[in-house]
């Protein structure tokens, strides 16, 4: 087990300058501040906050950077390239902007592949050398920290051996820190990158990085391997974001050093903060999380019932690479048509039931999952339909209101126009209510119209929405008379719940998930069942 | 560059076995079918169908698979355990429904970890090798190749190496054919995978294969560095489904062997399939594809604009890993969208259209197709609705029938029947027609009133039959306003065809889903279009 010393061993983020190359994804100033505090929360040695002479919006996130960003421990980094051919670096502006980031560290690309040098930057290997020695002496003799980004390392490597180590020697003599070999294009494989990075630690002996795409779906891995051949800084970027199909994930990374390489490289007691911190920066990009993503994934630790969840209940460890409790996840048991007593009895601790003592119970409620997924339900993705039919089955049915009937009407006009109402009729506390009301769809309507009857004697419905609806056609060869899941998610502002129904018919099954969606609410509001209702 | 010989390294795709552990992942029968074909289309060498012993869908799909699946190279594989401790291979209904399910193939899962046989197993170790013993050699004598997972491996061979190599030597003494290593947990690095992979093959002389999960987010990368260490036979699932975090990503895997490690592994040619077959499969599983997957996304070869796109444009090869078309990709400017109408007038040739004249349409199309996907559309999966657009702007509209309007209205009754009723009016040859029809869903009837206000007009319609309906939010945060792309699948009995139709309202989603497939039907029937019609 090394020491932690974020010095020694760097995690340099780079979310905030080549994770927003990602397609879709943009972030105001404020959106990147709020990044960079989630990152250092977490204890990343160095944050890359942009590039400050390309654009005005990372010119502006340094300049407020430096007053509203009070960082605990993580140092932030500028982004520059070297000189242009023309200028000196002192005279050259983006050099200029790099100076004034006010940051303790500047990161430098430089070309190190000669067919780039050559043919898109068009100037002499020689000069793109002096290019490079010339402004990492000027920014050092300005005080700042040098990193320099070897741009295209690997690929031009494999072209010209010697001007790629000279490319590194030049750089590091000048008085660069670290010298980052970089994968742009994202094509390498672990063997490539284990054997080029010891070649070039050999031949150089200067301090490198690694800086990993995942186009061959290697980044994380590739990352790892540079790191037992040697490197001891890595660059990548929450979740992965990034060009084409994204840089190496940092958070996978991180992960991996502290769990597999016995590499401490986060404060102590930090990495449990991995699933948080992934999630909300996945909220201010505006990113659906990828619940599949290793560690911090809402499904890396589920494990699926049937035969082994006795045994997992037993001994976890058998059956998960970490204990997810140390990324700050959790295990998960998912019911489906292998459930037996002991996934469903596991679950219900998850729901804070004790159902240890509800063998009969138990029994029915195996039954009863198998029969409801044998005709399509599928209760995994719809843990508040199962927690309703759960506590159903063990305390008896809570319902909050008596369904009487309920009506949908889509009508295309004559004029063209498609209109969409619907009627809910139903009983709660003694009194009828009839509401209809018109949406953007069939479901949109009906789901208004239930909430409208239920606003009377209900009002804290007012702060649940349905946030997200989903629709699967089940045994699609019979035509539009196949049976139909629909996928309800549904927000009070604090937590998220699924729901689910499923029918031949898309509306009666887009009522059931409705229907349930708004009674796991209610009891989530601590309100009382309506003793009359059936 | 080795020959591509499918026999002397398998692909193995176990996408309908460990994939549909996925959660949330659920196929019928029909699905899965589907999904052999086009792994088979794909090339791959052997496709597990399933566990028959485990549960009825899969048995039925390996009896549906003997007459239903043509397979043109792929051969198929069934899934199964050793025998239990207690019985007899002969007498063990598991491994007689792995007998009986017509394969060429049995993979058989085996405990490999000496923890999981004590633990989990509760037996002793040398009755794990009988078990592994007689089930191989039963198997074998009833003429069936035999490949053997030795489950937990990876983790197993860290607590006890002789153990490990111990089921490996006495599954190949047995007759296994291959005994496949399985990292089960998904934990481990690609430098402890290499290791091993080595030793084993090294002390034990047999065939081996790699199984890997994505849990430390190197599957892939642990699946190459396998078979750079001597493996000869590679599992893995479509687009990384798969349990937790997924099984090894196939397709990169696959990607990565011909591209990387000049090994081909697929007939000449197929790897061109590798996105159509990706995508393809996605829209079966009803998953929202990743459009950062490496080789096949939509982001793979997608290039940010700005200081690079001239270079990118005249030396693509220096910014790409490797050339898109080889994958059935292409590269994109994410500025300045370099436009397809070299695709389309392709498109059109295999329509039987000769575009070459009809520059301005093309133009025209390929503006129409850019905005449409923008909002929703995905003709890819609708080759007919497609068809219809192009013909329409190449020679102009052809209509059978003016709408006038549509109507469905769906209720819960009291009695707590659900009903489905639609009304549609039309004109057709002069005719006015109003046809109420009633269904097992609201498409359903509107499907059937739709044809039976035209029945008279076009007896034809007689036999054309809705198939298949598929439904899939788009941009799902926005609760059931959400846009709504609807896939119609119909036939004439000879031929089958795809329709489209996107709204933020279900049903006129379908509507123009349906109005197009009746189009396109009443088209190949050569029903001359209605001159009146609008």
């Amino acid at each position: 087990m090394r020491p932690y010393d974020p010095e020694s061993l760097h995690i340099y983020d780079t979310t905030l300058r080549d994770g927003t190359q990602q397609e879709g994804l943009s972030l105001s100033v404020a959106d990147k501040l709020a990044v960079a505090r989630h990152l250092d929360d977490l204890g990343v040695g160095f944050i890359e906050g942009g590039w400050p002479g390309s654009n005005p919006k990372d010119a502006e996130f340094f300049r407020r950077a430096q007053t509203e960003l009070n960082l605990r421990g993580a140092k932030l980094a500028a982004f520059g390239s070297t000189r242009r051919a023309s200028k000196t670096a002192a005279d050259d502006p983006q050099v200029a902007a790099l100076r004034e980031a006010g940051t303790p560290v500047v990161c430098l690309v430089a070309k190190s592949d000669r067919r780039h040098v050559e043919r898109a930057l068009r100037t002499t290997l020689a000069e793109n050398l002096a290019m490079i020695r010339d402004t990492v002496e000027h920014l050092r003799a300005e005080g700042k920290r040098v990193f320099v980004d070897a741009e295209h390392f690997f690929d031009g490597y494999r072209v010209d051996e010697a001007y790629g180590l000279e490319v590194v020697r030049t750089a590091a003599e000048a008085g660069a820190e670290v010298v980052v070999l970089c994968d742009t294009n994202g094509g390498m494989l672990p063997t490539q990158i284990g054997d080029t990075v010891r070649a070039v630690l050999d031949a150089s002996g200067a301090r490198l990085g690694i800086h990993c795409h995942d186009d061959s779906g290697c980044a994380v891995a590739n990352s790892l391997v540079a790191v037992q051949a040697g490197v001891t800084h890595v660059q990548g970027a929450a979740n992965g974001y990034g060009e084409r199909c994204g840089n190496a994930n940092l958070f996978t990374v991180v992960a991996g050093l502290e769990t597999k390489l016995a590499t401490p490289v986060l404060p102590a007691g930090r990495l449990r903060e991995l699933v948080r911190v992934s999630h909300a920066i996945d909220e201010l990009t505006n990113s659906a999380p990828d619940t599949h993503r290793p560690y911090v994934g809402a499904s890396a630790f589920a494990h699926k019932g049937g035969l082994h969840a006795s045994a997992v209940k037993i001994d976890p460890d058998m059956y998960q690479h970490i204990d997810p409790a140390v990324v700050g996840n959790d295990m998960r048991m998912l019911v489906s048509e292998l459930a037996g007593r002991a996934t469903i009895e596991l679950k219900g601790r998850e729901f804070g039931l004790d159902l240890s003592d509800e063998k009969e119970a138990l029994g029915r409620i195996v039954e009863l999952v198998k029969e409801r997924e044998a005709s399509g339900f599928a209760y995994e993705a719809a843990e508040a339909s199962f927690e309703l039919l759960l506590r159903d089955e063990v305390y008896g049915p809570e319902r909050y209101f008596t369904l009487d009937s309920w009506r949908v009407i889509v009508e295309q006009r004559p004029d063209g126009e498609v209109v969409s109402e619907a009627t809910v009729k139903l009983e709660t506390r003694g009194e009828r209510h009839v509401s209809t009301a018109e949406g953007n769809g069939p479901v949109n309507a009906l789901d208004k119209a239930l909430r409208e009857a239920l606003a009377k004697a209900y009002p804290g419905l007012k702060a649940v929405d349905l946030t997200d609806f989903k629709v699967r056609i089940l045994d699609g060869q019979e035509g539009s008379g196949a049976i139909t899941r629909v996928l309800v998610e549904t927000t009070d502002g604090q937590t998220r719940w699924d729901t689910i129904g499923v029918d031949e018919n898309i509306i009666a099954a887009s009522w059931q998930a409705l229907q349930d969606a708004v009674t796991y609410g209610l009891r989530r509001q601590n309100e009382v069942p309506d003793p009359d209702a059936v």
